[in-house]
């Protein structure tokens, strides 16, 4: 069973630790994307995995391919060609001090991509589920004409589709994401919806903005993802990941699974965030290898909002974590030991 | 309306992280002091500000000079000239060990300085407001009287003086402390005063000492601060921090206003600490720019302390943050978004 | 009055910060191992100590030794020679991430260690007290059997004999621990037991294995303190740490102190952990010091707590704290101050 | 006397040391560009300037100003907006590995800028010196067309205008170089020409490409610098920079001026490269600098060549040296002493 | 066409910059080791390549595999397993002070590797060439034993068999190194011998051991690479890389080669040294890529030398460079060019 | 035999490679002082040896005193107390631009010491030889006078006193250096003595100036030498490094010898200097081990030598280098070896 996840990898520049880009002379350097990330944490987690993109052909392409490469992604289909790499800026924040995502990201090589450059059958063959996430088809409308013919070569060839919503303010408004959701939803068998995502994406009232009480919000959400498969009857899965987010550094975490009409909820972790990005995709590639396993439903959220809150331990976009630590936050819920 | 701030600026020397000073082989370098942070933070927000001090004429004077001026504080009446700049030194806590200051500022170019280099009529050309802290006179005897000097100016030509008692107990006793800051204090429409200063530079009882119940003791200090402008009938205005410290990372903080006779309160902000020195003088900054720009009196301390909060997330003495920062803690008390 | 203590001293690598070894192009190099901490406590605490190891004729032999020198320890009594330095790699862990420990350390000098290079009469020259760890014995069994000479020949001369069991799930099983400390046991008149030491070591009930709630176990802790007296009838005093770990970061410490036939209890400190290894050794330190300056049975306890909190609060392996700091945790039970 | 550099400022990202992008987790983070470093060199040597550019509304672009701030410069001219700050990445060479320049500045601010945003009475308000280089009209043709309109406004109010022709081959063809400034060149009264310059942007012979025996080539790069005099009349200096570059490390450097229809040499320094940008920058600022003080044609040359070599020691963009340094290399030809 | 090289990786730990152990607190990790550094330069050239190792199945050991999968290397023959991977300390020298190497390599995985744990069948399945350097053979016994294996599978299937002697004289003696080798010459159709190789492991005169004038001795080179091919027949090419080692930062290199009775010489290189070790291997790696691509004889020497001086200017053992920057350097020799 | 060296030991704080102090936001901290290398230096090599000085009482004293015992100098004969620990900044240059000390040691612990405090009968227990260098009397009036006291004590018990002259025109004039030096010269056995030491210090012609040729003018250097002891007859040697500096990277080193009447030279060594400070005190180190032990006159002048140029390898002000390491370079003259 292979998958096959589809986006845009970034060089992500970050000052060292709560640094501000004002007083900062460094950079820490890594290279992500919402659909690396997860092809990473599956690779990782011993499946087959590869990954589609467009890189340049310059030393930057060169070192976000190597690092895919280097965690066990097949890198076989990925495009070269481009100007650019795209790039995004993180400011950490502290307490009180909100993190802050810059993009610059226009005019990279998979923003400019063109729907020609795709050959479907060689894309997918040897492909059995495929995943993207909101952000691709954001990028641009040529994007989203490619993520639609790749959901239609997909529905043609009984490849499931397997989508996150990632709504992302900063790409494109509300009405613009739900009009082009919109097209993409049914194709989609398994969806992952957090926060905004219900409404500005999938323009369904679940959650009432404030971040600090996303928990408290649960019943609220259910009614959400049920309305979810109401809307896209293709779509028997919906996963959440529903926080309290009470500061930089402190949030509780839970998962909220529907799966063919039935709701699974993991326990609620407490957690301090050393790294608050990227822990929807490590729980998008949790639910893929739950799904790839065929473990039982419960096991998926349990183990999805287990690698999820891993990734809030780990700097970078990368969930550098092995299975055998995610069973063990799943059995003892975290970390009041120290193995010697 | 531009604002002149006068004190000593000093090379800031700090093990990384929580590093102690015998296991450290780099220090970082910043370069701050209470009245420089002031200006910068006034600047940052958009305000004219000048700075007044003496720096030496060797690399590390031009160093700290530069400093203001990237931050676009006006340095034209910077003197120039003696022996060296001061230094401290600043071992970060953690936890249950406290946060330790070494000064190494004895001869410095500002300790040296004699009251025949000032020309007040230039020093105080343009300028609208005069805020200095109460460790500028703390540094020498010569000093004390040149602030005397600079606030009789001032009361001549209507410049309103502002001033943060600022006790430093490693500079001075508080029987000298309240021997200088007694003739300083009848120049002094604004002042802020927070923890100690009232006992030691003030000798008004409002505190009793217990840094980890600052909060809990919110009347007495409204005593306090009423008896600041009963005693001080030309101070209209008493501001005050109030902190309940948990440890080194933990505390919770509030603002109080005395203002023509009311109170006003800001909110509590529980606070992980990131950098515990210079909150004061974003606070102090945060009011002056309420001043500035004739906010209503509960913004002056909603501003204030929320300026001193962010400051708890920045590194370095210098509170590098915009005003839509401010803005958005004001409204949402924190860090529960990430902006993306 | 002076102290011999005995164990091996390893190389310790760790990526910065919490990062994973995976993603780390540095290591952090510092040296350390538990009765090596010990000595260097009671060095910086101003005791007169030796420390007893070999070394590998070598440059990380040198550095080891170089490292003790540095904070006072007697090296004169250290052997050298062999063909390496253990070492051991250090992954700090976050939130529900625990830390992990792997060793790199068979085959290193000390490891490889015979009993004839050891000439008891010169090594135990001028010293009052004898100290080591359950880890020393478990390196090899020529080692049991040198510690076994050792408590032999301290015996015989009443030099009093001080082991902390400090139990090592990766050095060798429960079975061969309670094997080897049973006949190590009776010439110990002082025992440090901490969580599985009591099962693992001392085959005694007193802890049900939950990290998290050990303080919650104080009664039971007290049963099998009180059985470790019982069952050897030289042991005048048992010390214990109890915790509750919450998450890498968070935790609750207390001790606890058998002395003849008394319990006495200290205060629990919540704490950050800013690093989590070597507290145990620290907590050893602070008894001996209390051992050795005749302290009440009371202060033998708050001592050694505040001593072990605060190496939380110090990266590396050695305490390096001063009395003065120590005196300041007991006094107000932490961080609450700024010193300036 | 008052001088207007134009041109773009950028981020740069160099990997540490001499490491290639490929094995680097960090970057350092620098702000630079030709005419911003020229600006910053005048700065420095206690000169009035102003640069012109365009500058993001983001924390980049606000960062980028603060390092003009910092050193001096006066940049209340800067424009504000558009999408982002250019980039490029250097990787800096070692022995034979050259030095390598990627550039990621498409859709910079600067480069999207429109000839309507300049009031041209504004910008040259105060104003007595005109400085740019081949830079700016490369990086778009409105870009080339505000150019020309600038200086037309310095032809016709008698702003005399200095221009470093700094050919860039990755930004423009020769033939669109050489098409370009042979309209500018008829405004310019100071042309600063080396190595390839001669050929790509003035069509004229001087240099055979071979970099490491410019100087070997002096009398043929005469020749050249006398075509250019007659080529363009208005022009009266022409300077250039002669190397021998043996290595990335090695090379030789010595300047040539021609004014008013003489040559005059400087002696050829032996140089250890640390950093082998902008030195061309520094050469160019030493020229004005001699401008404005009105040096002798002798120490024109001197002056420039002994401040260019000092910026082959200085890491970053910027030339951080002092007008004593420059003075003390000119007197005795380097490093041969140690002050202390 | 593809190639299986065969031997150890190790984790490299070195200090930073020249800094000695004694007084370095970090250690820069790379991973590396002969044939491993030579898979994946020809990797990086666009080769097909295999390594065959074992590597621990720990953090290290997981490490050490994600580099090879980084850089392109099929890593699927690699055994898993073992107790431990070996390190080596490297200590940069500089100027008369030598650089130099502590191997802590005892224990290894790959050392305590057994026979019977090579299918060579499945090794060799798609294999055309077999590169393996006297290292491997030097680990253990058992691995002499293992590579006589290899190679005369090898010989059994028309395999060409490469072989770089690579004396280390810390691993084992002359007499034991040409015991071993001269088992395995036989077997060997291209042979890479530099300096002490021919005496210590051929037994072959060919220089005088004064590593500051090997190039001086290019006759009696020649004269001992001629006697390799009359000592062992099969062997049709054996090339070498002569030094002229000046002091640590300052070398001469060239490259000779003695292929089917025919000298050739490349030019020499004057070297800036940056890193001074594995330029063998990049120098090994350059000859695989020539068989690999039929160049001729004359290329072959000339690509290699200039791959192996370009290893010069890369930190860690891995020649991060592409082929376009080898033939640059071929082609004018250096790094006399800035592109930009 | 045990030696006592006595000055003053700072922290030195140095921005990280070549950077300059404005554009440096760390600083690397070590430890040093001339006659504390030498303690050092002799230690390493493997002799008693002890330091006189006086730290203050703070961290940063700590810090020093630890750095001593670390690399095994007794440390029991300092002094405690006085307000603060000299610190000198150090610029390192790069090529034409000259490394730069910038003192800032007024007010230090050992500039306030006051005669009283020595006890010279306690301060001499046990030593055979004392050392120190012009540095010491330079700091105070009070120091020259106690420096002057020391040696009537050591020739009253017949204890030989070496002295390095080592002027420092940022510590005193050549008037005053003069003046005080003739007055302790007569005490001096030894005496070392470089560059300008011989105008500045002794008064006697040897030098012009030029450091770049200071080989060149070897056998004036032997006329001032020879004029040394014939002014002070109790000087029975004289020692001198003479050297070509080209460049702050690259110079040549030499060693000149008089011991009763000969002349010994030793062999020049080009040399690159990582780092240009306390080369000085290794040479004296080196001359004292020579002493200790009784080596024949050439290989005191060559042992002096290698020790010297050696130490221009090394990071920071010490010496770290084993006694092998300085044989292999008299042997073989440098680096032209790799060590595996």
């Amino acid at each position: 069973m292979k998958v096959l996840t589809f986006g845009e990898m970034m060089l992500r520049l970050k000052p060292a630790g709560n640094n501000r880009i004002m007083q900062s002379d460094i950079f820490e350097a890594t290279y992500g994307g919402a659909e690396a990330n997860v092809a990473v944490s599956l690779a990782l987690l011993g499946n087959e995995v590869a990954y589609l993109t467009k890189l340049p052909a310059n030393l930057l392409g060169e070192t976000a391919l190597a690092t895919l490469r280097k965690y066990g992604v097949d890198t076989t289909r990925v495009l070269r060609g481009g100007n650019r790499l795209g790039i995004y800026f993180l400011e950490k924040g502290a307490s009180v001090r909100s993190t802050n995502v810059m993009y610059d990201r226009a005019g990279s090589a998979l923003a400019e991509v063109k729907q020609a450059e795709f050959n479907w059958d060689d894309v997918f063959s040897g492909i059995d589920y495929f995943y993207f996430s909101g952000i691709t088809p954001a990028i641009s409308t040529e994007l989203a004409q490619i993520v639609t013919a790749a959901c239609g070569y997909c529905q043609a060839h009984a490849i499931p589709v397997i989508c996150d919503m990632n709504y992302r303010g900063k790409m494109w408004s509300p009405e613009k994401a739900r009009q082009v959701m919109s097209t993409l939803m049914p194709y989609v068998q398994i969806c992952i919806a957090n926060d905004e995502d219900f409404a500005a994406t999938l323009g369904i009232n679940a959650f009432d903005g404030d971040m600090s009480r996303g928990i408290d919000q649960k019943e609220s959400f259910k009614q959400g993802m049920l309305a979810v498969t109401q809307k896209y009857p293709g779509c028997k899965v919906v996963a959440s990941v529903l926080r309290n987010i009470y500061s930089v550094e402190d949030s509780q975490w839970m998962g909220l699974l529907l799966k063919d009409g039935e709701f699974y909820e993991s326990t609620a972790y407490k957690m301090h965030v050393m790294e608050g990005v990227a822990a929807g995709d490590a729980f998008g590639a949790g639910l893929m290898h739950s799904l790839l396993h065929n473990f039982a439903a419960q096991e998926w959220i349990d183990f999805a909002i287990a690698a999820s809150v891993l990734k809030l331990t780990v700097s970078g976009d990368l969930n550098l974590v092995q299975e055998s630590e995610i069973r063990s936050v799943m059995k003892k819920g975290g970390g009041a030991s120290l193995n010697r």
